[in-house]
Parts: C-alpha cells; sequence; structure tokens
C-alpha cells in the first residue's frame, strides 16, 4: 500500500537536505568564490519550506520505473530551484508585491531587491548546472534531456510565458481559453516537466511517456483549480500568505466562472482524468495517483 | 593573414541574425504558445545591439580545432544571451538604474519592469535550452559538457556572484584582491566560460584547455582594465552610456589606484600574458590573439 503522507514527508525531508546541501558555497560551481550573501538569499528562498510537491512528482514518475529515490532526487532539487526562483521574482515590488511567503518575509524583504533579483538568477543557473552534473545520472544523453525538458517548462513557452500572460490578463479581456492556456503554462508546464523528467530518469519509451504527460497536463489542471479554490476559502493563517487576492484583482479564475460548487466538480473530474491516464501502470503509479487525489483534497 | 575586422563584423552579423531566428515563438520550446510581450522585450535586450565578443571568443577558440564557424554559432548565442539577459537585470532601477542602452531605452523603459525581470529570466531560461538542442552539437556528452560550463562562468561562483560582490564594494572597504576576485567573476567568467566552450566544441584535450583557460583568464583582466580605463576617458556619445559613474560612486577601480598611465601598462602587461598563453596553437590562434590586442586599443 502505498502511504502518500509518508512519502511526501520523507521527500521534503529529502529535499530540504539535499538543497541545504548544495546550496553551500563549496558545492556550487564557478571559477570564484560565491557571495555569502547571495548564497544566504538564495537559502532563505528555497529552505525551509513549501511542499515539495515537485520533487515529489519527479520521485513518483520515476518509481513507476524502479528507480530508487535517491536517484530521483537531483532532478527535483533543480526542479525545486525553478520553483523557488519563480517565486522570489514573482514576489518582488514590480511584480505581486508581496512582504510575506510561507508566513516569513520575502526575500526582497528579509535582503534588498537587488539581492532578490541576484538569488532568482542564481537558482535558475544553478538548477541547470545540477543537471549537468554527471551525480544527476550517469548517461549524458538522459542529462541533456533533463536540461531541455527542465528549460521547456520553465522558460518563454512555459512557467515565464505563462507569467507574462497572466500579467497581461489582469488588464481585462482574457477570454476562457486565453486563461486556460495561461494556466496549462503558469503552473501546468512545470508540473508537467517533474511528471516527464522522473520518467526520463526511468528511461521511459515514448508510448509510456506520452501517457505520463497526459497524467501531468491533467494534474496540473487540477493543481491549479485547487488554488483557485483556496483563494477563496482559505484564510491567510492557513496559507501563509494573502487569500482573496484574485477577486480582489478581478481575475478571471474559473471560480469567478463557474462558482464554488462549479469548480470543485470540475476539480474531481480533472482528478479523475489524470489518473485514467495511469491505467497501464499498475500499482507503481500509486504514488502519482495519491498526489492528483491529494491536489482535490488539500486545505492549503 | 587574419583580418579581425573582417571576422568580428562577420561574426555580429551571425549572431545578429541567429538571435532573430531564435527568438521567434515558433523557435522557443515549451508547452504552450509564448506571450508577444516577453518575446518582444526579449529581442528588444538582445538585437540590435553589443559588439558580440562573448560569440567571437567561442568561434575563435574554436577555430584553433578547425571547427568551422556555422557550428561554433549556436554555443555563441547562447552566451550572448546571458550577457543579454545580465544588462537587462543589471538595469533595473534596484541595480544601475539605467535608461539608456546602447543609446536606446533600457528594456524597463521600453516596456515596464516585470516584464524586464521575466524577459531576463527567459533568455537565461532560452540560452540553456538552445545548448541542449541535437543542433548545437551531435554529441550529447559536449552538449551537457556545454550546459556545465555556461552555468559556471553566469552563476554563483562566476557572474552573478561577481554581480553580487560588486554591489557589496560599492558600500567601500574592499581590498585590493576583493577587488580582483569581484571582477574576475563579473565579467571575467563569462569570456572564460566562451573561450572554453569553444574548446570543447573543437574536443580540446585538458592540456589544450588548460592553455586556452590561462588566455581567458588574462583576456577577461584585460577587458575590464580596458573598461575602467573607457569610464575615465570616454564621453557618454562615443559609449552609448554613462561614464564617469566609477568616479562618482567611488568605486575602487585600477584607475583609481593606480592612475591612467599606470592602468595603461597594466594593461598592456595583461594582454602580453594572455597572449603568451597560446604559443603552442599557431597561426590557428591569431584569432583569439587579435582579440587580446583589441581590448587594448577598442574606443569604446
Amino acid at each position: 500500500m502505498y502511504d502518500f503522507a509518508a512519502d511526501s514527508a520523507d521527500c521534503a525531508r529529502a529535499v530540504e537536505a539535499g538543497l541545504s546541501e548544495y546550496l553551500t558555497g563549496a558545492r556550487l560551481s564557478g571559477p570564484g568564490p560565491a557571495a555569502d550573501r547571495v548564497i544566504a538569499a538564495m537559502r532563505h528562498g528555497s529552505l525551509e519550506g513549501g511542499k515539495r510537491l515537485r520533487p515529489l512528482l519527479v520521485r513518483q514518475a520515476a518509481a513507476i520505473f524502479s528507480v530508487p529515490r535517491e536517484q530521483a532526487l537531483p532532478a527535483g532539487l533543480a526542479v525545486e530551484m525553478i520553483h523557488c526562483y519563480s517565486l522570489i521574482h514573482d514576489d518582488l515590488p514590480a511584480m505581486d508585491d508581496d512582504d510575506l511567503r510561507r508566513g516569513r518575509p520575502t526575500v526582497h524583504k528579509a535582503f534588498d531587491e537587488a539581492t532578490a533579483i541576484l538569488a532568482g538568477d542564481a537558482l535558475l543557473t544553478e538548477a541547470f548546472a545540477l543537471l549537468a552534473n554527471p551525480g544527476t545520472h550517469p548517461d549524458a544523453e538522459v542529462r541533456i534531456r533533463l536540461v531541455a525538458e527542465l528549460a521547456a517548462g520553465s522558460g518563454t513557452g512555459g512557467m515565464v510565458g505563462g507569467q507574462m500572460r497572466d500579467i497581461e490578463g489582469e488588464k481585462g479581456g482574457f477570454t476562457e481559453a486565453e486563461i486556460a492556456v495561461m494556466q496549462a503554462m503558469k503552473t501546468g508546464a512545470l508540473i508537467r516537466a517533474s511528471v516527464r523528467m522522473g520518467a526520463l530518469i526511468g528511461g521511459a519509451d515514448a508510448r509510456a511517456l506520452s501517457a505520463l504527460t497526459a497524467y501531468a497536463e491533467a494534474a496540473g489542471r487540477a493543481f491549479q483549480l485547487a488554488d483557485d479554490i483556496l483563494d477563496v476559502t482559505a484564510t491567510p493563517e492557513t496559507m501563509g500568505k494573502a487569500t482573496g487576492k484574485d477577486a480582489e484583482a478581478g481575475k478571471q479564475t474559473v471560480v469567478a466562472r463557474l462558482g464554488l460548487e462549479g469548480a470543485r466538480e470540475m476539480l474531481d473530474r480533472t482528478v479523475s482524468e489524470a489518473v485514467s491516464a495511469l491505467r497501464t501502470f499498475g500499482p507503481r503509479a500509486d504514488g502519482l495517483r495519491a498526489t492528483a487525489r491529494y491536489f482535490a483534497s488539500r486545505e492549503k
């Protein structure tokens, strides 16, 4: 029996320890000694935080191919570093202008704006350095595919492009289809990359990769739906960040369009869709199934 | 006879055309369609500009190993994208707060701050996407080494770390040795990565790579020295950006310490050092020799 609570807690511990070990002056690459301040800011923006869902997805997808969890960790750390850099930059005054993240001061509040910009840039860069490291996977062909996958998930046609679309959408006038594309890119693309990276580490063939991509795209939509719902239903205390911001900003979320119950029904259908995509994999995909269901039930 | 003016002009044209072709919605990777606005900002921040010295170094180092210039271009584009992202972020109000770059409005002036942050993030990410593309080099082992090299040159122990040290140094109290480390990281590390990437494309052995690294480190110091000298001697009109900023900010450059003549003598010695490191390579290294000498003579 797969135990989601145990596996996700174990993964979160492994990610915390892995990031803490990797994000030191001694470990990071480059011809010169890193500045202590940028390392401190990178650590502030990435340690002691988050559910580490993306590394969990890497681990769970790799588990389908019997990859031991420690072999899926480096790629998981790289995805998490991308996620954390995006939060640091999104929190900046010129973007969402948030003072708190997980109940603690955001990086530009704890340090300053210039340091937050640089710490984000550094986390983004070091994510690729980590993937290039032979310790991540012995086969260079797999490592370079991981680089391509992470870049595709986080770049212009993925997370960053989605973030840009989100800002443009705040000015109003987005159609429902445009909102769906924006959300698939802003949060979906990195979830998709996480699952596909786990599959690539496991040596998935084209058919398995395609099924797992279908899972990941549905799971990403479920994650976003849950987020939109929580923005309406949760309190700032539970979430450790401001809520009700979407409605305040007049954002065209699914909740605004379908109402709370309609959005919850759509969430259930989307989770079913994700789980259905895994039908050929048997019990080794129970981790991914549990994560999709968790998206529908999470309370923060 | 190697013709520096012709080769550098040809390289600049190739980089301009290559970036313009790569930075379109159709070419960039990712599951979704990139936002037009972020692509426009990436193009504003990277096209029609600059001397393209880093791609030239990639090409010149690769030429030692008889690599045709078009085969050195993709890696050169990747380095140039990193250079351009760093300029976009450095120009932001929270960093150097510059309104003009090469005589045109900086990206945050032509667009806005959020767009400039995202365009920088996107260029940084797409640089690694480009290196991962099989079109960059047929051998995955070489491509992943290019990723490692570029990340090392531009990350915490390289360019970004140097930028952080520079900001800290502006508060004063840096020793001469600390300034040297900062400059080696801030501008030297990416020059070093450019030369080494050219060598890796050419299949350089450890000995050749070591000689070229020695060249690159001296050339990087020469480049920085020339920059410090130009900040004192050039006019804003020639440079297309503000000058005299170092002295105004009380920056501890070599010019401030040795005076203008002392700095010029040191620049000549450093160029000699760079050229000496190439002695085993014969005429195929004339390109790199010419670039080091160009650093000593440039007027903008």
